[in-house]
Formats: structure tokens, C-alpha cells, sequence
């Protein structure tokens, strides 16, 4: 349904934008004439986001140009109310599978999922191009590969901050390093034949011990490249001003951990590596001993250790099992599960269902991290259930010991002043925020509208030296649903009926009929789920029964019972009389047999 | 699920309690052996919440002395993620239907669902008894009332601030008008035989121009009285300070209205009648007309306009048809929807399905609520839709352009020091809500633990001169569901099973047999639904039917055909078949048919 409604606003949209040319072309008909022919021109660069411009996840985009074409991220997007069961979506990539021989490399900018997940699904079937990315994201992307013995083996380019590396004959790139909450993430200049492309990666600032920026040169250097174009991320574009400094987080983690009287359990994401090794090192401080719980934050915190990202002192991590040997004001606990999500480590230890720890009265228990829209339901039976056991806890939404990773208001504006480009691109997240990022440059640069292009998954963009156009032309850019081993098999009528399941639940309703005769060989079965519970509700199954027997009866003796006919009606007067008796409308499903 | 898990933390509790109780026994054995009796003790109040105690929402609780039973608020909750489909949710009381006769007044403390929305459903069943409440809350529970034609009049006696009401031989009540986000709210103090027990209704400080709060000589008053017991709301007990004073709202909310240039379209509740009081006003400020759209919205105006409460100047108001003849820049228009709720005003005008208005560029939209957890897609949706058609959007979660209705800790804290109890019940929240409400009792006023009476739905508490104690007793508090007609008809089965169906779908599968042969009279048939397309996975069909009908091949001919063998080998082969070739487990429903 949302698909729909957002179609029928894309066809304003488009009514718009031709409304624009008009007015573009009677400004200078030669350029428009030029950009508005069907062929490639010479100069132009395609830019097309498949992923990513419509929401928060799903990360994917490419530039072409003649034959070659270079891919940035190659991300997942969690599922969300609309798409129930699902394991996540991927970007739709069909438009380049005919082309895969010009794909010269994938650049990925960061180790999060929405930016590495749709690996293993699609690199097979780009032809396995060569992977630029940075030694930590590598290791993350490997490790991830390990679920999926079938995908081909990946070939690296491991790229450090600094790094000039030629891509193609066209596509030159360099690298910067910027701070995310993953370590080893980066924005690169992209040297293209129409100008310099900034690719802002995701990134929020990183403030000191006085509260002042670091790093900022490193976009004045950009600044300093005559920049045709950013593209920065939109996901805090409506929040106002600057980031909580890491600092701070860090501060009010000691004053917590100073305060626990018991063991300290801190609940956070597995992703957050640069916050679990904030917590390690105040742990060390203040002589406290590290179990880690959680298979996927073991696996990540080896991953930076081994490539000595990470400085732990030897006997600080200790094994979970050795915890009884240390007195509880000596034990700091970390665990993933802080969303409540069911198997992960911190919602089997509030529920009793983990055999080396329970939560007793003392434990201090801090949740690190936001609440990810959809699961305040189930971070609020954990609270629930960790304080009812004595526990205190302290959570993200109360004070300050968590921080996004992606930069506010004030911090894209700076941005936006030290690059200076020509156009702007918001990227990552919904419209609406990436208007709102759109607000920001005229803002802060005061860029024209006409300046700033709010592209949607799928348009093709023409990048010339002087101008952006989004074209008419698109390329599918629609959900691909992973659903267990399925990929795209679940599409929009598994989705339709999975929700009505939901809502209504059904019944399926098998008339048996003699063929010859057309009349009952046995009375009606009636199966029921999600609707009401049959068992206890007798008397309107035997109603149904007696209706449809009537129904069938109706039928002159010397017609011909049609199935397609009697489906129809039992499932259009099955339907109404159910609806009139309960005011619900479960799926009806009628069978007809004939014996 | 979640239901199991805090039954396993209730026992943990009452392990607690009863250790608790020991030492209590220890220490004064002859008080302590009155009171485990079973018999009432003469001088006890039984008290007991019959929902809002785990929960935001159904609250419900009564107070109980030899036969005279107090109730207080009759709400309803609404449906969470593990209650899919239904439309809310209502107090068990099949604790006082046995002794409804015995129930001499009902108190609504104020006019929003989660107070009233259970009075229809309830009324009949408790005997109809009389219900003191203000004028405006009467009018919003008569207006519902409309809706169910079979449910009994309703007897009211309409309270103001200051009245004192004989409400039974034991029991007087007097009213203090409150604060709160639906005008003609109150608190109250209970004149029982144990002492004064103060129910905080739901409240947050008015602050005027100054900043300087109103309305303190109420809870000042109420202090002088010797509480035994102060009954305080803790929905807003973790956030920390005061509340956002609605003249900070108004203030924000006539700038913005000052710098749109074309139309004002203000989405909010259409219970938030303080705020569409306010925002009418500043209308006539700034010599705009206002229209509404949303029939809540409409109902809600015209009844407090009835009253007198909501003064609007003759001409403010207009018609819906009549917007054209206004220019944009003179229009406002008032509807509801904020929460992207399909069928409210806002998102069909978005989506454009309303005839007389559609979003055009110029446009100002401000959503003046907060998003209900579960939202955050449809909101987004919202904010996409609008934005895209060209209007600029203002949202609560970046400005002040809302305000709870809920007092947060400060406020608390202050409440808590004006009344100064000797018991503490924290009541409305989730149990990590009411904790932190203890914290704030425990760091006010000093209040020790044992005090702060930690009460779950359904328990029975016994309240004495000295004392309250939670006895081990309770009475049935578990869900009762409202879907379309039905009341407590759809219970946990059939929510486990609409789960299940939203996340994995269902397969039916039809065997039609032989009576006398025990073999196929024809093909089996499958219909399936959430699962796969199967018109577009036509293999996995047919090796489905392949597998089914060697399954009864492999049954020897001398061996009868049971059905519900056959039924339990379907559902447990295919159920593993179709998981090994699609990791997913759909719901399996055999049928077996035999002819």
C-alpha cells in the first residue's frame, strides 16, 4: 500500500521536474537540447543509487561512464512493519547484471551492515569485481562471508586513509579517514571525467578533551579540490546541533561504573567498536576484569585486536566461565541484546535462560546504545524484567552514555562550508530527511535549490561539468526480499497476505462434491488460524456449515456445478456473514473438491 | 511469550516477599499473624489495580471495605506488537462481577480512552453504577457511548474542583482540579477507615508566562491533610526535569504560524483539546480561519464549545467546503492523523484522497504530537508523502512545538513534597517506570523502600493504619481482547497463531482419499498463503505432492488409514521438507479427506 501511495506522489513529482525543464529550457534550449537526447553524450557521467535514497539501509550506488562503472557500499536493509518475517532486503541489482564485464571496483566505505550485507548475495553475480576497502571492513566483510559457503571467494584492495588509487582509466579515487562509530571507515574523492565527486561516507564529528573538532582539515583538504559535487549522508539532518562528544559518553560511563556497588553488565550493539573499546580501557582504568557475551561481539573485538586496533592489556579479558572467580565489584560484563532482540546474551541472562550468569540484586545494568523504531516494546520487557530482579539500570533515553554515529545539523553544515561544492546530493534516509538536508546547504552554503538534487532509487542522474539532470529514465530499484534461503522469491503478495494473516487471521473452508451429482459428499470442513478459536466458538462453525450447504442446495439440480463458481460464493457470502457476526474479515480460502 | 517470562519473574518476587515477610514475623509476630489471616481484618482496605500497573494504558483499580467497592477509571490499552489485529485491550473483572452489588460508585479521573475506553464493555456487567466525574469527561464518555447502542445509560454525578462527595458509609472522596493535556481532569483524596489515600490522577504542572508554576496550593492543601497513602502517575518518571511549558508550545507554535506564507495544516490529537484550544487562539491572533478536519477532532470541539470551556469567536471557525474562499495566508486547518494513522484526515490529504484539500507547495504542516512507539514508518510515510508534494514540515521531535501531558521527575519530586505520604504507590508504567518513580519517592522525601509499594496487576494489597502489605493473594488480571464484535474471544492461541502467520505464512494441504482403499482419490491439493507465490515456485509444488503421496504409498495395504496419523506425518515431513529447501517453517495444515 505504501509502495502505491508512494508511486502516485512520485507522478507529481515527475510533473514537477518536466514543469522545471520547460522553464530550464527556455532558459538555454541549446544545453538542454544536447542533455535531453537519448544517447549517452560523451561527457556525461550516469549516477544511479539503487539503495539508500528512500530510507535508512540498503546502501548502494554506481557512477558510469563508456564502459566502466564503479560501485560504492553494497548494503542491507532491516526489515520493517510492512515487510513482516522477512530476514532483510537487498538492493535490486538487475540493471547491472547484463553489464558485470565493466564493473572495475566496489568500494566499501565502512563495515556496517547497511553497507557490507548484500555481499555474499550479489557479488557473485556481479562477477566478483575486486573489493576497495579499508583492513577492518575487510576483516568484518570475511567474517560475514563464513554463513555462505557457495559465494565465491573475494578478492581485496586494502585502502588507508591518504591512498591514491587509479580505478579504471576514467575513475581515480582518494581516500580519507573519518570517525563513525566502526573504526576504520572513510570519504573519498572520486576524479571523474565531468570533475571531483566527494562520496561523504557516514561520519560524525570527533571532538577532543576541550570539546574541539578533530579532523577537520582533512575536509578542508577537499575543500581545497575544487568540488563538483558532495553527496553527504541525511540520517541526522534533522536533528539540531552537534554530536554528544565521545568524551562525554565516555565520562559519564566512568561515573556509572564508578558508582556500581556489584557487577557492571553493559548491554550494546556488537557494531560499536569504538565504544566497546572506550569501555575495555575504562575498565582497565579503574581494575576491573572484561567477559564478553555474544558470538558476534567476541568475533568483532577479535577482529581489531588481532589487527592491533585495539590495545588490551593481557589479563583484562577474561573467559565468561572464569567469572565466578572474581569478586563481582571486579567484573564488568559486556553483551549485545541491548534492542531486547530474543537469542541475543542480555535478554537470555534477564530471562534466567543463561547458565553462567543471572541477573542478582547490585548488578548494575546499562543499556549503551539507542532504541532502533520497533523494538521499544521489547527493550521495555527487558528493563522490566532486569529491575524486577534487583538490578538498577540506566538507559541511553536518561543521560548521556550513548552518541550517534551519525553527524547532526551543525556538524553537516560545517562540512558543507569546508568543501564548498558546485551541487549537493543528500544521501542515506527518507525524503523527508533529506529535504531537510537539502535545507541545510541552502542554508549554510546557500546553494540554489536547482543546486541540490533530490534524486529517489533508481533515476538515473546525467553528471556534466556544468549541470546535474535527473533523467526520465530509471532502472528497477524495488525491494529484494531475503527471506531464509529465498532471495526474491518473497515479493509483494507473500508480503499483502502475511499481513492480512496478521491483522485477521483466516479460515479455509473444503466443500467435497460428488462430481456427477454436484452435492455434498460429506459435510463441509471448516480449519481456522489467527481468526477465533473454533473450539470455542461451535455454534458459528455450524453456521457456516448450514450456510454453505444452503448455498450449494440453491443450485437448480440440472446446472452444472462450476468450482471457480462456488469458490466465489463462499468466499464473497462466507466473508459477509463472518464480517456481520465477529465485525472482522479473516481470509477466506475456499477449496472444492470433486470426487 | 512475554506473559511467561514475567510470571518466572513474579515468582522471583514472591520468593522475595516471603523472605521479606519472615523477618517482618520476626520482628512483631502479633500484628503480622492478624494480618496473614484470611478473614478481612476489620480495619483493612483491600486495594487492588486491575491494569496500568504493568502497562501504559487499561487502567482500572478498586478499593474495597466489608461491602463497599470504590472503582477507579475504566480504560483501555492498546494493542502492542504481540497482539496484532485486535482493537484494544480491557480490564479483567471477573473478580467484582460476583460482587458487583457491592460497588457504589465508579470515578473517572479524566476523559482520555486509557481511562474511559473500557466503559461501555464494563458498565453492564459490574450493575450500572453511578459514575462521578467532571462535566467535560462526561460529555467525551457520553459521545462514546453512541457507539454501542446495547450498552446501559449511564448514571453520572458531575463533580467540580472542591466538591466533597459521601460515597459510601466508609468511603468520601473530595475533588482538586488538575493540569493535564484534556481539560477538566482531577486528582482526589480518599477519606477510608485505614486514613487519607491520594489518587494523583495524571497530571503536569501549568507554568505561566514566567515560567513560575500554577496550581501548587492544590497538592499544598492536600499535604496539610495527613496522607496515609499518595497514589502518583509514573509515566513520566524517568525523564528528567520539568515539563516544556505549553506557553513555551504557544509561543513556538505562533512563530511558526507567523513565518508560513501560504496555509497552516496542524496535525495533533484530537484529545489534546488544551492544544486546540491554544493553537485556535493564536489563529484569531493572527486573523486566520480555521477549519477541521477529522470527525474526533469536530466531536471534541463542539463539546467543550457546548460547555463553554473552549471560547471561539463567532466567525473563527468554518466550514471544510468554504476553504476556498479564504486566501491560503488567512487559512488554518486543524486535523487529525499525526501519527500517520491510514484512515485520519492527515494521511488522506497526503496521499490525496480528499476531495476539498490537497497538499500544495507553500504549504506549512506541523505535527504537533509525539509518535506512539509502533509509528515511527506510518509518521515517516507521512513526512515523506508531504514533503515530496513541496510543503514544508515541522515535527515535535525537533522543536517544542508539543508538550506531554505527563509530569516528569521534578514535578514528581515536587507532588511528592508537597503531600508528603507515609506510602508510596507508584501506579501507571511498566515496573521500570514505577521503579524509577521509587527512586524519585526514596531520593524526595526520603521514603524507605519498604514504604513504596511495588504492586503488580491483580495483587491484592491490604491496607491497615500502619501498614500495607502485599498479601499473596490476587485476583484475575490477564488480558481481555476486543477484536471487532468480539470481547474476549480471541485469546493467546489465536495471537500465536496470527504471529506466526505474519512471519512464516501457511501451507493447507488437502489429501483426499479412499475410505475403503486408504489410497488417493486425487492429487493432494495445496493452497498456501505468506509463504512462497507458489504460481511462481510451481517445482517445489510438485515434489510437495510427490512426497505426500509416497508418504501413503510406504503405508501397507493391510494397515487401516488413520487421519490423524496421516495428518501428524504431513505436517511434521513437509513441515522439515519445506524448511530444509527454504530455512522457513510455515504453518503446516493437514486435511485429510476421506470419501
Amino acid at each position: 500500500m505504501i509502495k502505491q501511495k508512494t508511486n502516485k506522489i512520485y507522478s507529481t513529482k515527475s510533473k514537477i521536474d518536466s514543469e522545471k525543464m520547460q522553464k530550464a529550457q527556455a532558459l538555454k534550449p541549446h544545453i538542454v537540447k544536447k542533455l535531453s537526447s537519448k544517447e549517452t553524450h560523451p561527457e556525461t557521467v550516469k549516477f544511479v543509487a539503487l539503495g539508500g535514497f528512500e530510507e535508512i539501509g540498503r546502501n548502494m550506488m554506481y557512477l558510469e561512464y563508456k564502459d566502466e562503472i564503479i560501485i560504492i557500499d553494497m548494503g542491507l536493509q532491516f526489515p520493517e512493519e510492512d515487510t513482516p518475517g522477512i530476514d532483510y532486503i537487498i538492493p535490486n541489482i538487475s540493471s547491472l547484471e547484463a553489464k558485470k564485464d565493466n564493473i572495475r571496483a566496489v568500494i566499501i566505505t565502512h563495515g556496517h551492515y547497511d553497507h557490507i550485507g548484500a555481499i555474499p548475495h550479489l557479488m557473485g553475480r556481479l562477477g566478483n569485481p575486486i573489493i576497495y576497502t579499508s583492513l577492518i571492513s575487510k576483516e568484518i566483510i570475511l567474517k560475514r562471508q563464513e554463513d555462505f559457503p557457495n559465494a565465491p571467494k573475494l578478492n581485496f584492495e586494502i585502502v588507508k586513509s591518504g591512498d591514491v588509487h587509479q580505478l579504471s582509466e576514467h575513475f581515480k579515487v582518494e581516500f580519507f579517514g573519518i570517525t563513525h562509530n566502526v573504526p576504520d571507515g572513510f570519504c573519498m574523492v572520486l576524479d571523474t571525467p565531468v570533475g571531483k565527486i566527494v562520496h561523504g561516507g557516514e561520519f560524525k564529528f570527533d571532538y577532543d578533551f576541550n570539546g574541539n573538532p578533530r579532523g577537520l582539515d582533512v575536509w578542508k583538504k577537499i575543500g581545497d579540490q575544487n568540488i563538483h559535487t558532495l553527496l553527504l549522508e541525511s540520517t541526522g539532518a534533522e536533528v539540531p546541533g552537534y554530536s554528544v562528544s565521545e568524551r562525554i559518553v565516555e565520562q559519564e560511563l566512568e561515573k556509572l561504573f564508578k558508582k556500581a556497588e556489584g557487577r557492571i553488565i553493559v548491554g550494546t550493539f556488537a557494531s560499536l567498536l569504538d565504544r566497546l573499546a572506550e569501555i575495555i580501557k575504562i575498565a582497565e582504568k579503574l581494575d576491573k576484569k572484561v567477559a564478553i557475551s555474544g558470538f558476534s561481539m567476541k568475533n568483532n573485538i577479535d577482529i581489531v585486536r588481532n589487527i592491533g586496533y585495539m590495545k588490551v592489556e593481557k589479563n583484562t579479558i577474561i573467559p565468561l566461565e572464569d567469572i565466578h572467580k572474581y569478586r563481582d565489584d571486579k567484573l564488568l560484563l559486556l553483551c549485545t541484546g541491548a534492542q531486547g532482540e530474543p537469542n541475543a546474551s542480555l535478554m537470555r541472562i534477564a530471562n534466567g535462560e543463561y547458565r553462567q550468569i543471572q541477573i542478582k540484586k547490585g548488578d548494575t545494568v546499562i543499556l549503551s546504545s539507542s532504541i532502533v523504531p520497533g523494538n521499544e516494546r521489547s527493550v521495555q520487557v527487558l528493563k522490566d524484567n532486569i529491575s524486577r530482579q534487583g538490578a538498577l539500570v540506566y538507559h541511553y533515553g536518561t543521560m548521556d552514555i550513548h552518541s550517534s554515529g551519525h553527524a547532526p545539523q551543525e556538524e553537516l553544515k560545517t562540512v558543507m562550508k569546508l568543501v564548498r561544492p558546485k551541487f549537493f546530493i543528500p544521501m542515506h534516509g527518507y525524503y523527508f530527511m533529506r529535504q531537510k538536508n537539502s535545507q541545510n546547504a541552502q542554508e549554510a552554503i546557500g546553494l540554489k535549490p536547482q543546486n541540490i538534487i533530490m534524486a529517489d532509487n533508481g533515476q538515473i542522474l546525467e553528471i556534466t561539468k556544468t549541470n546535474i539532470k535527473i533523467t526520465e529514465e530509471s532502472v528497477p530499484a524495488f525491494y529484494v526480499m531475503v527471506d531464509g534461503l529465498g532471495v526474491g522469491d518473497v515479493g509483494e503478495i507473500v508480503m499483502r497476505d502475511r499481513k492480512i494473516l496478521a491483522e485477521e487471521g483466516m479460515v479455509v473452508i473444503i466443500a467435497t462434491l460428488d462430481r456427477k451429482t454436484g452435492r455434498f459428499l460429506k459435510n463441509p470442513d471448516i480449519i481456522s488460524r489467527g481468526f477465533i478459536y473454533l473450539k470455542e466458538n461451535k455454534e458459528l462453525v455450524e453456521e457456516v456449515r448450514k450456510k454453505i450447504r444452503l448455498m450449494i442446495a440453491k443450485i437448480p439440480n440440472h446446472q452444472q456445478v462450476e468450482p471457480d463458481y462456488i469458490k466465489a460464493l463462499m468466499r464473497d457470502q462466507i466473508g459477509q456473514f463472518l464480517y456481520n457476526k465477529t465485525k472482522r474479515r479473516p481470509m477466506i480460502l475456499p477449496v472444492v473438491i470433486q470426487v
